[in-house]
């Protein structure tokens, strides 16, 4: 019963993960009443976003630049990828000015609940960089969920055939926890704490 | 840290109501990874809904056409108009083919806690319409809460100056519901709401 321009917002809205049809309609009727300006630069801001930012072709990670501005950084330790499961964990990660190696972003985690297999998340990409033979540790700053140590430990074994060494971020953080919501302190701890994975 | 394009969408979703820090950045790295036609149709969607909706001159709704559908049908009985807080509120009510007249739409209830006062909805625009002389009642369809309710006394007691008939939506258990669950202030309205049965 809305008129079509409204209706189309509304499911559009309704598209985004976590937004149900009734936050959908909340969220069109605030359009409705922004003024034409802010409407405006919030549908630039998205196309801008969308051609603007890529996936980087090494770490996986979000940026404008390609490659990204860590991964041309030539200060840092390339033999040391830090493997996390999205974009927001490096930045978390690079806040706490402790890391110096570079980072490889799986987009997700192995979660066969979800119908997400190793092929669905950016493992192959990480395997193209070990074979290069740069590499010599590899941290995995999965989190400490069961899906995340499902995938830690998948991949660590995929990395033994390489002979590389596969580490896991110590148990600083809490178990069950999530690495977005950990403080700078527990992030250090567990940073300098990693072990091996055998 | 993050790139500019990304952060300033981030920063458009968070202007959004309910939406934190968060969860814009969850909403801007799904938009990441949605495929790009689909952020062209979200981002035109967002400017052709401003664009093509207007509040109706007359009951205030949303609308495409101007005056709207409703407020243009000579068959509605224009003595007889409904007042509600929203937009939604409008299709809510229509659902049900039951209500012949008109609506006007608040755009919110008098809510001192939060700074609205009369003059920040549009009861001006209801006063207007009831001043041409072609309504004979108004019925008050706010919220059963405490603004709703105050907005209502407030209304009703400006058209009392008209000499208009303002009448409540009747208060009481829902259809189909357990009187076990319902609260004490809807009993409480529905006991003395009670009618005879003949």
């Amino acid at each position: 019963m809305y008129a079509v321009p409204i209706a189309r917002l509304i499911e559009e809205f309704a598209k985004l993960p976590g937004v149900g049809k009734r936050t959908a309609e909340r969220l069109a009727y605030h359009v409705m009443k922004m003024p034409r300006q802010e409407v405006v630069a919030f549908s630039e801001a998205l196309l801008a976003a969308k051609d603007h930012i890529t996936f980087c072709p090494v770490c996986q990670s979000l940026t404008e630049k390609v490659p990204c501005e860590i991964c041309s950084d030539t200060r840092r330790d390339r033999g040391l990828i830090c493997v996390v499961e999205k974009p927001k964990d490096v930045i978390k990660i690079e806040k706490i000015r402790e890391f110096k190696g570079l980072y490889h972003v799986l987009h997700g985690v192995i979660s066969p609940m979800d119908g997400i297999g190793p092929d669905d998340i950016r493992i192959k990409e990480l395997l193209d960089r070990v074979h290069k033979g740069e590499v010599r540790e590899v941290i995995m700053a999965t989190n400490p969920n069961l899906e995340g140590e499902a995938t830690a430990m998948y991949i660590a074994k995929l990395l033994k055939n390489f002979g590389i060494k596969t580490t896991r971020l110590a148990h600083g953080i809490p178990v069950g926890g999530d690495l977005e919501y950990a403080d700078e302190v527990t992030l250090t701890r567990a940073l300098e704490g990693r072990h091996e994975i055998n």
